[in-house]
């Protein structure tokens, strides 16, 4: 089984630990020191030995910080874990409501003047420099150093060693040495000499490889510098490597990881860096070496994002393999839902089902499984405590995925046990109308996802209601089931191009009460001309990749527009045409009846 | 008669005024000189006096400018006005696609060095800056000085000195004075101790006055510096202002127009200067007075735009005048499309309508009036020479607006000339579909117009269609029709506020056959909770300030869902009862019939 279920907060040793970190402050000459949930490379997940916010705070969530000061120590956390943060730390913490507390503003609150430190690693350049802005006049200054908590960390694991793997070309669709060529030429053409990459899926997708160093995302830790003339410098521990040298060939020199700093210090400049994504360290470096900084996008970002012919047909075909699973488990779900499952039930019957395949190499992230109130946490991670059996008349939420070696899938279904009452069906219903919108839609080409979020949307605001998270995220192909930088989302102004997977995941919440998320993924690409009235514009459309069905006694039939009825009745076919060859019998037959035109 | 149908374009006078121009660059030491369509107010009229593009180049539209370097003189233009822009300049004029292409490149592809003088007048301070970043690098400097052109124009009119009026409170709502002193607060929080103002419409919705300088906008040239106590420094000419001299009081100190620039160089720092507005003299001035200067927000402008509640209740019975007249007006275009009448007899007999409420002031922009081909160039301006007979089959579009002391209207309604074409009517149909969501629309508090517009294009994009305009503006309450800093077009980033008055404008056109555009103001309100199914958050909703039957032989039915049927009829049935009783008899009958339920 890749989920646990156990209770991961441990209240009870931050007090210590915070103690223990006070006097190493104290000996540094520090008034404060920052402690982010990211490692050196600004993954959603980390490593147990990067885990260094929840071993001091308790705190487990995916997002969030803590800033220690000498009589104050604030975790800030987002809106999806103001409960969670509660329930997860002492009361020597004090959780802060951010993003509407700005650290810089909290800081200012909480000491007239003195010395913070970090860890240079683990601090973007484009944070420190907004962190620093916002203390500008204050008498609090930034120091970047060793990482304290790592000192008084006994039992810090050590860094993860998994091997890496080399991704198929059948895959991938584009050998490493044609990507490093056209992207090499961009930094030509830029007139820079050379980029750093410190995002692991990056260095994943240009080098056509894989690795486990981190739960849930199929990545090697390490860093590389790719210079214009094609060649890659990749810092990567060598015993990581042993399985793909061949695969890398004379181009991509193998460094040791601890000479990644040495060697930036030496590169020909100007030498291009993201922001938003390099750690303070490489900065510093390059400054205290005299090399010319050029600031850029992250150069893999968007080629990683259009995803080519090969990978988008792994991604299809994952998808019919995970869409069968997922049906397998629709259909004991129908069957046991009423007699005493729980969530933690539902989890494991799901991954069951997906490793039945064969083919499974992770879960793509933990599974949501909540149900009654615990369906409004959109971020709900059941554990052995929480853990609620499913009563009839509660909806549940079921948000997973699986790593697959030709695709990443994301897929929510929202289902219900037993009958349900008129207020979740009409909430439901409209839900499903902005998902169908979206799935639907046609739209000229140069828009971004803050363009067009609002379609999926549309029906919850007429009837008052809305969702508090994106429409959509990117999605990774066998990478992170969240990757940039397109997404659905009202901040978006990356413009969607033909290739860019995206889930549509509308939902409803009601706090206390029940949850409800539909999600698909779908993929952008070029919508053919109408007959008649098309005025000649290029104009996009999305292509659905997750088949599986939509539980039919949700829908308020009566709601739908007969376009929107044609579009389930559609999906629920292609559902049965494209599934039913890889289903048991018994499956099939459920599938049949749970795919029966509305 | 306001509007007039002269053929404004001189190309053969063109040729000889360049050449003097150029003669004067020569004299000045200059290679190269900007002309720019604004006056020193950046508004979207100018007086005569300030029509130097049009002087130069013969060039009409009312957006672009001219670059004249020593042997070629681009003019740049962007969509509306590609087709204009040929037949309007002579061939020693070179027109350029912009912002295609960006004047900086330009230059650079055709001067390698040198100078080139601008008036400081005339230029912002943010367009100067991207101009000469876009330049950086390069071997050309931007050097402000005089206006050449007034030294070559010998009849130049003189400055507009048309005698300001007081808008009176029961339509403003708000004495200048409590208006003064909330910015003046605003100011004081910001640490600022002065703001300096340019724009007409600024300091006539501060001051609550109205003037006649420029045609189509009740706006007096002049310059303003509101300080932190409040008080008011007013740069205009003595002469203007015989009528306000009680109305503006002691706080607001009269000052002659030539003295702006001294009484600048003596204000308290720092100063708040909004970039995107303050011509760069000013700019100038204070820096080399050594004043400080804060650059933020166009102070008027937010405010502004929120209108009050005497404001849109003024908007609202201009609404129902103007609905009144465009009613008479089209029920004798009902009985005449098919006659023989031309464009121009529409426009005519249009203002002739407006003109029987003894109310009309002015219009609020020259009525477009353009059918057959000429209704698919969204700018199109009929004159003598282009006017066009109205044929059976062809489409009248008919963009129009009054100016009455208690408010300003746009309004847009796409006629038919006898039996149309199924093509012409489902497209209209999907325009109007746009629209009526839009006006249905309820969305959360917070979003601006780049999240929403999608949803009036729709029902075109589903059809492979869409339109290359933004979907509304911002309209002021007897003030300028475009208005900032609201807009529902992707472009915008501005919070919708209640009070905020925007057009709802879809069209669809097709070059060289057709054009459709349906255009309602709409006012941005809190929207009730609706019963069950609010989950509390705060949602806002537009309500309809134009009455005018909507024509429903261009509405195929059959596309229209349940709701979009009860919409028109409910909007039909409005218009009947909020526009009967200020009608004649004859109308009032056609009245009836023309907003019969669908």
């Amino acid at each position: 089984m890749f989920q646990s279920f156990e209770v991961l907060a441990r209240p009870d040793q931050g007090p210590g630990r915070l103690a223990d970190l006070r006097a190493e402050l104290a000996r540094a000459g520090l008034q404060g020191y920052l402690v982010p949930r990211a490692d050196a490379h600004q993954g959603e997940y980390v490593a147990p030995r990067d885990d260094r916010l929840a071993w001091l705070t308790g705190f487990t969530g995916s997002a969030g910080f803590c800033v220690v000061l000498e009589d104050i120590a604030g975790v800030f956390v987002d809106g999806r874990y103001r409960v969670q943060v509660v329930e997860q730390v002492a009361t020597c913490f004090t959780p802060v409501d951010w993003p509407e507390v700005k650290p810089g503003a909290w800081i200012r609150d909480h000491l007239n003047s003195g010395r913070i430190g970090f860890d240079p690693w683990l601090y973007t350049v484009g944070q420190i420099e907004e962190l620093q802005k916002a203390l500008d006049g204050s008498g609090v200054t930034l120091v970047p150093g060793d990482n304290l908590i790592d000192r008084i960390w006994p039992d810090q694991p050590a860094p993860p060693m998994a091997p890496v793997r080399a991704h198929p070309i059948e895959f991938a669709g584009e050998p490493h040495g044609d990507k490093r060529a056209r992207l090499a030429a961009e930094l030509s053409k830029a007139g820079h000499s050379a980029a750093v990459l410190t995002l692991p899926d990056s260095i994943a997708w240009l080098l056509n490889i894989r690795g486990a160093d981190i739960p849930r995302n199929p990545l090697a830790h390490g860093f590389a510098v790719l210079h214009a003339d094609a060649s890659v410098a990749l810092f990567m521990a060598d015993a990581k490597l042993e399985a793909v040298r061949g695969h890398l060939g004379p181009d991509v020199q193998q460094h040791d990881p601890q000479d990644f700093l040495p060697y930036l210090a030496t590169v020909d400049a100007p030498v291009q860096l993201d922001k938003g994504s390099v750690p303070v360290a490489v900065r510093q470096t390059l400054d205290d070496a005299g090399i010319a900084i050029h600031w850029g996008p992250e150069p893999c970002a968007l080629p990683k994002a259009r995803k080519n012919a090969a990978e988008v047909a792994g991604m299809v075909e994952a998808h019919l393999r995970d869409g069968a699973a997922v049906s397998q488990f629709l259909a004991w779900f129908d069957d046991n839902a009423t007699s005493g499952i729980t969530e933690i039930d539902a989890v494991t019957t799901l991954e069951d089902c997906r490793r039945a395949s064969n083919a499974l190499l992770d879960i793509s992230f933990d599974t949501i499984s909540g149900t009654g109130p615990h369906g409004a946490i959109m971020h709900y991670r059941v554990t052995e405590e929480s853990n609620r059996t499913l009563a009839r008349g509660d909806l549940l939420v079921l948000d997973s995925g699986g790593q697959y070696q030709d695709g990443t899938t994301d897929i929510t279904r929202t289902l219900p046990v037993g009958d349900m009452g008129t207020e979740e069906r009409t909430a439901f219903t409209r839900v499903l109308q902005g998902m169908i919108a979206v799935s639907r839609l046609r739209w000229p080409k140069g828009l971004a996802g803050s363009h067009i979020e609002a379609i999926g949307r549309l029906p919850l605001w007429m009837a008052g209601q809305d969702f508090d998270h994106g429409l959509g995220h990117g999605v990774g192909a066998y990478l992170c089931v969240h990757e940039g930088p397109q997404r659905l989302s009202r901040v978006s102004d990356v413009p969607l191009e033909p290739g860019m997977i995206l889930s549509n995941e509308p939902g409803y919440y009601r706090p206390g009460a029940f949850g409800i998320r539909i999600e698909n993924l779908i993929v952008v690409e070029n919508a053919p001309a109408l007959p008649g009235g098309d005025d000649h514009r290029e104009m996009l459309q999305f292509t659905t990749l997750t088949y599986a069905p939509i539980d039919r006694r949700l829908i308020m039939h009566d709601l739908l527009s007969p376009q929107e009825r044609d579009w389930i009745d559609a999906y629920h076919a292609e559902c049965r045409a494209r599934l039913s060859a890889r289903l048991d019998d018994q499956t099939r037959i459920w599938l049949e009846r749970a795919t029966a035109p509305l």
